[in-house]
């Protein structure tokens, strides 16, 4: 499990970060009232609903809906996982969801670096890919997220201002 | 707007489904209180919880968090955007977030059937690749989502039982 402390004083930015390395984040056990609630809310289905009704269906049970399971893995990358200077800023990914969240499951995200690339046009930021893996208890993956990250370079979090006029990079 | 009416009635199986429908959802207009309660609970970062401190931020003020707009998208298309037989059931896809979903914003889900692709061996079903785009009331586009979905033939969902043993496609 990653320390997670004061969030200022480990806080990665885009010069401390390359392909390979490894985070992984704190747990977090979901139930059947928690599947419910955001169901009703946002995936209104018979197999996130209803127990009885899911048997019947492709699921063979109560199951998370994907986005919740995908809310969920970002709250623990926020919490403890990922722990970058600027915030976690996504502009999108490529997501799939191997097998469901069922209630009971202990949900944690395991992420590796997979590409940093400083910006041409912006020098005081980058881009990040990220592979998110989420793993209940047993070790089985329920969500693989291939996520691009906006991560801010230590000196525009210090003193650059935004929109800066191009500068060369510091390093 | 799409006519809902009793789902069942109007509920599209694979065979119902080609490359180039269209469909659209309802809307959903979303506000401050909703974006940081999802941000409390899934999203807890400055840009998404503080209005103040998201001005310093990339966002340049009160943002939703791209996941929220994930899941308001999957509510529209479960409660009118996509009026499938067997449910809306992802395995995964493609996620992009081109620019911010802001307090006061109605979002509308915009969707065309990409690609439809029978399974070589569930006789029972197929794949359907789905572009999803959720517009704001300007029509700017503040996510798309090109999902893969599963998707029964109208036969699997009147008599076959699951997990059938393979049988001779019907058409």
């Amino acid at each position: 499990m990653v320390e997670t402390g004061n969030p200022a004083a480990n806080a990665l930015f885009l010069e401390d970060l390359h392909a390979g390395q490894r985070f992984s984040s704190g747990p977090h056990t979901i139930d059947e009232a928690q599947i419910k609630e955001f169901a009703a809310q946002f995936d209104p289905q018979p197999f996130h609903l209803d127990g009885e009704a899911a048997k019947a269906t492709l699921f063979g049970g109560l199951a998370a809906s994907g986005w919740h399971t995908a809310a969920i893995t970002m709250k623990l990358l926020v919490e403890s996982g990922l722990p970058l200077g600027g915030g976690i800023i996504g502009s999108g990914g490529e997501i799939s969801w191997p097998r469901p969240t069922r209630p009971g499951d202990t949900l944690t995200v395991f992420s590796e670096i997979e590409d940093v690339t400083p910006s041409r046009s912006r020098p005081d930021r980058g881009m990040i890919r990220v592979r998110n893996e989420t793993r209940n208890q047993h070790g089985e993956i329920v969500q693989i997220l291939i996520a691009k990250l906006v991560v801010p370079r230590h000196s525009a979090a210090s003193s650059a201002p935004r929109d800066a006029v191009p500068h060369p990079a510091e390093s």
